[in-house]
């Protein structure tokens, strides 16, 4: 027979069983901290109408997405899931609860570049919640708290959210005659980490803002401190654009309620210098950094919108989400060597080796230890002992079981820790109750490990 | 602004937020099922490069197959979970331990001719077992004995797994001078259910059948009765054909081994019409029916192969493996009111309503509500009591607390039960003990519950 090379596509990623199963325990993390928020979940078909998706149009998008014709229809895979989320708001609208809070986790698709560490399926970790007409503040500030939750949850310690408001770039663009250019110098900003001050100023000239101009954007951007010292100085330029004020105002409330939701002052940061690109942002915006690699880019991020759904709907639907890029996270922790390599990566806590002809002795101790909550695998191949064993080491089960003739008259079951060689014989309930003792422990550990 | 009318392609379900909860936990149950039979999860893409896909070929899959280019690609979504684990082990087949059991939840697309309850993207539910070379016969009786846990852990109840052995039919056809044919014969016979004994007699006289053979057929497919009655019928043909004893000897030993599985003996039973359509299965093979619901057809199937990868690979790699196609099986529940509504499908169980300006003490309560393990959520919005009665209402959250001047300064808070109306204040840590108590005791139903 003609064989056909196996092959996964480059931009696709395909994980062995050890990262696979820390990658879903990420997950599982997620979903569940966002439940605990009270998120309902979601999940909404990969492929949509490609006029439904590219009802907003625009450029990187267009070029990026997956389109294809079935039959007759203009068909698309979803490039995010805050799309999918309008559509499904807008023609569910009068079977739905607003605020509607959902979470959505699942795979989109860009046919970015190919390059190292980018992918062209990837999962987004989103929450979004969606006001009917309004959306009062405090969702601004319980959003990065949730973040800040499923974060600390996943192990990771030295981040930060970043936190501004659109309104206070808008009305400071404003007071310089700015404000028809905003969006590009906006993007010019935005470079200021990589690039720095002077080649900021020399693009903002180019783009043809006036000396001065240029000179109090950049003392703008170059306000830092902690956040009372940024608001503080933020007052010098109150009562100039009534729309500065009332993000002023805003960022000042999402601060204080930060605090409030439980995230510690050395995770956020106001920082005036984020703006993220996408246009549909209105008031507060995130981003959020590893502190120890920056060149990572944001590992999190979203912000407040007025019309989530304006291109399906006339209801006017604000609301304020974020998403965390999973699969880039996960890929860069693997990098920098931050995944817990201490938690069980293994199908099966214990492996049941049955020396007996009748399996039965050993169906039943695996049915006791599911029970019990432990994962078990009886191993019924014929091979011998040490091909048996090295099964179990390659795996890396923390416990291999063994089931004769002489411990099935005994009344007993030998147990081996995989881990130290110890062996002991116990009644089976005991032997449950010993090794589900021992997993919960493992299981006690968090998926991500900084390096101390 | 030109509105796009919002719509969802048909044959894509998009559920609604309360059976979409239930759906979760129907996920949730087969993947911790799937685990605690030391089944590793994986997940592969659902873009593979149509040559792999399509590397097999064949009529159907073909035409449904949805396929595209982008770029120079020739591209293709995955229309089942079988083909990308055949691709995955024959490319990491040096990084995988054998047997290699795998449980793999994810869509799948066919293109097919929309109906009614039948989907284009759609949820398959697989467990495999790989084997390097050989595979013992003991996991053809495990892997429909986890079916049997899984469904009983969804709460179905009413179900059968039909069993046979393609070895015993290709035997049978080979006594019949029919080898050549029994394919397209197996084709026919599996409408038996669908059309009686009479039609697929004259179908089988049409296909060049002769009128003895047809006989022998018919009396060989109405060979019925308990398992030990049908094992004991086919002793009759034995000695005639080496494959049939083969399949005969296997038959009986998958008997055997699924009852010291615990799968009881109503729950599975030798059926010799079963074929299984696709060309791969060698060995035993699986249907699962809704003894209330034959009309459905098969809610899971499989059954034993002896190349899994031979397209990519010369590795000889039998194996054994099962689907549940949730998406349809999911569908037809809800259509036959069999999803228990019991269960919680509410985003959470506590709403608490700040009575006060400051948001701290019903943030507090949150926080310890989650830490306990209830799902909470603070309602911020300005509405009036009414409104924020009514939106609990309306999302069928068990609980309200009611956090005003009054309960801080006595140090409780107030909760209500939405369903029976009673109040209580209780000091925090007692109400949070109180409400996941309740919780925990309505957790504890099946998202299946069966008409009685």
């Amino acid at each position: 027979m003609e064989r056909i090379k196996p092959r996964t596509l480059s931009g696709f990623m395909e994980l062995l069983p050890a990262p696979q199963t820390q990658f879903e325990r990420m997950l599982e993390i997620l979903r569940h901290t966002y439940s605990l928020y009270g998120f309902t979940p979601l999940d909404t078909p990969v492929i949509e109408s490609a006029e439904i998706l590219l009802a907003k149009g625009g450029g990187e998008t267009e070029k990026q997405i997956y389109r294809f014709t079935k039959g007759d229809s203009d068909l698309a895979l979803r490039f995010d899931l805050t799309v999918p989320l309008a559509k499904y708001v807008a023609l569910h609208y009068g079977e739905l609860a607003f605020p509607f809070r959902r979470y959505q986790i699942g795979k989109v698709y860009r046919g970015e570049r190919a390059q190292r560490g980018r992918f062209r399926e990837f999962y987004q970790c989103d929450i979004d919640v969606i006001g009917d007409g309004k959306l009062d503040i405090a969702n601004e500030a319980e959003i990065p708290a949730i973040i800040y939750q499923a974060f600390t949850a996943l192990g990771l310690e030295r981040f930060r959210i970043r936190v501004n408001n659109r309104k206070i770039l808008t009305g400071f663009y404003a007071m310089q005659g700015l404000a028809e250019q905003s969006g590009d110098i906006m993007r010019t900003v935005d470079k200021l980490d990589k690039i720095g001050p002077d080649k900021v100023r020399a693009l903002l000239l180019e783009q043809g803002v006036s000396d001065q101009a240029a000179g109090e954007i950049l003392d703008f951007i170059a306000i830092t401190g902690d956040n009372a010292a940024v608001l503080s100085a933020l007052e010098g330029y109150r009562g100039r654009n009534e729309t500065f004020d009332q993000g002023m105002e805003e960022l000042a409330t999402v601060v204080k309620y930060l605090a409030a939701f439980g995230v510690p002052e050395d995770h956020f940061a106001v920082d005036l210098t984020i703006a993220r690109g996408l246009d549909y942002y209105t008031g507060t915006v995130y981003e959020t950094v590893m502190l120890d690699h920056p060149e990572i880019g944001s590992i999190c991020s979203g912000g407040r919108y007025d019309s989530l759904a304006e291109y399906y709907t006339d209801k006017k639907l604000p609301g304020v989400g974020i998403s965390i890029g999973l699969t880039r996270l996960f890929y860069v922790l693997g990098e920098q060597g931050y995944l817990n390599d201490q938690l069980v990566t293994a199908p099966a806590d214990v492996l049941i080796l049955p020396m007996t002809e009748d399996l039965s002795p050993a169906i039943a101790f695996a049915t006791q230890l599911r029970q019990g909550g432990v994962r078990a695998q009886v191993y019924s191949e014929q091979k011998k002992f040490k091909g048996k064993m090295s099964y179990a080491d390659k795996l890396h089960i923390p416990y291999v079981a063994f089931l004769g003739e002489e411990e099935i008259s005994q009344g007993v079951v030998k147990i081996k820790d995989m881990a130290t060689g110890d062996q002991q014989a116990l009644p089976p309930a005991q032997a449950v109750e010993t090794i589900a003792a021992a997993m919960a422990a493992r299981a006690a550990g968090k998926p991500i490990r900084e390096k101390g």
